[in-house]
């Protein structure tokens, strides 16, 4: 069931053990679910209760833990061996008298590492509050090191295996904008649009099948153009408004994110005109992300183009993409935005997404692309426009 | 677009509060999106950034705080009113040099609450270590208190509302069930199955459409149905093998979860026996399920059943359920397992579910209930059973 070949996974072990020797971390705590994935094949929709992948500097393997009923997912999906998988009871789910990290601790100090440097991702979903009191508690010993998206960091640079997933879910994430601008319609309610937008993403192609997106469909409309992340109703579309439509394919956890904007009826010209100045952002901002760029020099292309025709916006217009879980498909690495001094490399992978919310209405075309020498290499080829129904 | 009517809105801040005054805690910052859209209506994809709820116990509405871009879902989805809503900057996204609790901490020095008694929920995916880190830093006098699953303690009491919503979600979860059974066959593939079960999920009924469920289906298959929480491949079913379907139906965030096995072909005698075993143990299980027994003494009644038959399972055989987001449809309350004390009172709604899981197979069958004078009352109406389909 290994999605990449074994030597691919100690590749990203190896680079993840170098970041930690620069950090002087010994000991790494992942929680991000993507991060047990990329590091040993990892995949259940267990990341509710807490699991952790140890990675030990002087150990070829990581170590997971994970709830009892989840290790056989261990066994299933990743290469460990069985002395590398450590469950813990029952008991210590989403319960007030133990915790998880209780049972982390004590593996910590029976292998006597308790006084090493540990790094912990402080600031991932999966990595709570209550994570880090129940650690220091236990292992009053060790000294404690932010790790947040050190792995993430690893996985910025993605190899031939990871591309052609990220292509893969492209064309699933085509197929399925397609279907949402075919199915929108007045009077068509909004949840059987995304439902019929699901079923394309799910089903994929006659080749290969889709997966869960991190993030569902998002699909504002009318006025609720003037926020990105509202999703779906059971009311119908409305004749004369506009739909954001954030949609992406996901093809063995990794993602393809694509937004594009539909009118039904003929558009105000404020929306039309608007398309037109995202539009020649995006392009120039596409056309200036080459390897030795920086982030913030890419969105500063973006500012000035816009800035031309009286537009601001005062928000990030893309970030780093791939791999990952909900609730999110960014992967909390680099951001195109002003103090982002990240150079571009060749394979990364982005998603730049210049929306423009305003007070009552909106619009989003977005492109996912990744950095080559040549410059952007979009994954899709779709239409960059407002869709007009009429 | 509220769900609920505002003076339900107002019982349940005011039942926070209560909480709060026993607790001692003068300001609770809310990060879980079931309880922020319980308190307020608030309803959109945006936990993947950090953003809070701060209930202040000497003010009506509580405030919310989050990304610029989502100040207008707060104004479009709750009965927040302008000076209530604090929307930050976004360079505070995902960024090394400023975290979004640090402007959360302004405010709370702003307005003179910084002395104050604040309550976290410590061990909420969306309250981080970092979270916790810069809320301490930034408000050195202030007195932190854990507050995790303080509303979701207030949650596991339903509305004749909320109930309705439930109901309403059973209906999609039996249609999406039904679904299940009739695409799964040998040959089909697992990812053109979900993709008809979620299309059914979604749609919902010609009286009201379905929302997304804070859990994507979970199918382990084969030897998979050894452990819960697989999700599917683009592989097709294969005769001789049976599957675990663990789905729920979600009605504006409200879930009803149902799990189900089928076999594709003769069953193997332990499944047919096991199967038995388990709807004994559920039965008298759900029989037990009566306001004033406590949560252990309903677990105690399925492990005497099935002990007769020499099976033993270790974990929990259910939870409290409802409203929800990703990545869990459990409220992190009661659970019902041995330890728990939790006296059940009327209109507690409850997933039970005692999965057993082996070496290399498993069976799921569950009921979601309310409890009632007269004991358990299903949701759902679905035949009891190891579906067989030759």
């Amino acid at each position: 069931m290994l999605a990449f070949a074994k030597a691919e996974y100690l590749e990203r072990i190896a680079k993840t053990k170098q970041r930690m020797e620069i950090l002087g971390i010994e000991v790494l705590c992942v929680t991000d679910p993507a991060n047990l994935c990329y590091l040993t094949g990892y995949d259940g929709w267990s990341f509710y209760v807490h699991q952790m992948l140890l990675v030990v500097q002087e150990i070829a393997d990581p170590f997971w833990i994970g709830r009892g009923m989840d290790a056989n997912a261990a066994r299933a999906t990743t290469f460990l061996t069985e002395n590398h998988i450590y469950p813990y009871p029952d008991d210590y789910v989403q319960s007030i008298h133990k915790h998880p990290m209780e049972f982390v601790a004590d593996l910590i100090k029976e292998k006597g590492w308790d006084k090493r440097s540990i790094g912990v991702e402080m600031d991932n979903y999966y990595f709570t509050a209550a994570c880090f009191a129940s650690l220091k508690k236990h292992l009053p010993n060790a000294v404690f090191n932010d790790a947040t998206a050190l792995v993430n960091w690893v996985r910025v640079i993605k190899s031939p295996q990871e591309i052609d997933f990220m292509r893969q879910a492209a064309q699933i994430v085509e197929k399925a904008m397609a279907v949402a601008l075919e199915v929108i319609a007045p009077g068509v309610r909004q949840c059987d649009a995304v439902a019929a937008i699901c079923q394309a993403q799910i089903s994929g192609t006659p080749a290969f099948g889709g997966d869960y997106t991190a993030i569902v469909p998002m699909l504002p409309t009318g006025s609720g153009t003037s926020t990105p992340h509202l999703t779906w109703t059971d009311q119908p579309f409305v004749g004369g408004e506009a739909t954001i439509l954030e949609l992406a394919g996901c093809r063995r956890r990794y993602h393809c994110p694509m937004a594009r904007t539909l009118h039904l009826g003929k558009p105000p010209q404020k929306l039309v005109d608007t398309a037109e100045v995202v539009n020649a952002g995006l392009t120039a901002a596409l056309a200036a992300a080459k390897p030795g760029v920086t982030c913030e020099e890419v969105e500063a292309v973006w500012c000035r183009t816009i800035a031309k025709h009286g537009i601001v916006k005062d928000s990030r217009i893309g970030y780093s993409t791939g791999l990952n879980y909900p609730p999110d498909w960014g992967e909390h690495t680099l951001s195109l935005r002003p103090g982002d001094k990240t150079v571009l490399q060749e394979n990364m992978t982005l998603h730049m997404i210049p929306g423009i919310w305003l007070d009552d209405w909106g619009i989003e075309i977005s492109e996912c692309f990744r950095v080559t020498e040549a410059g952007a290499e979009l994954f899709t080829a779709f239409p960059r426009q407002v869709f007009i129904k009429e």
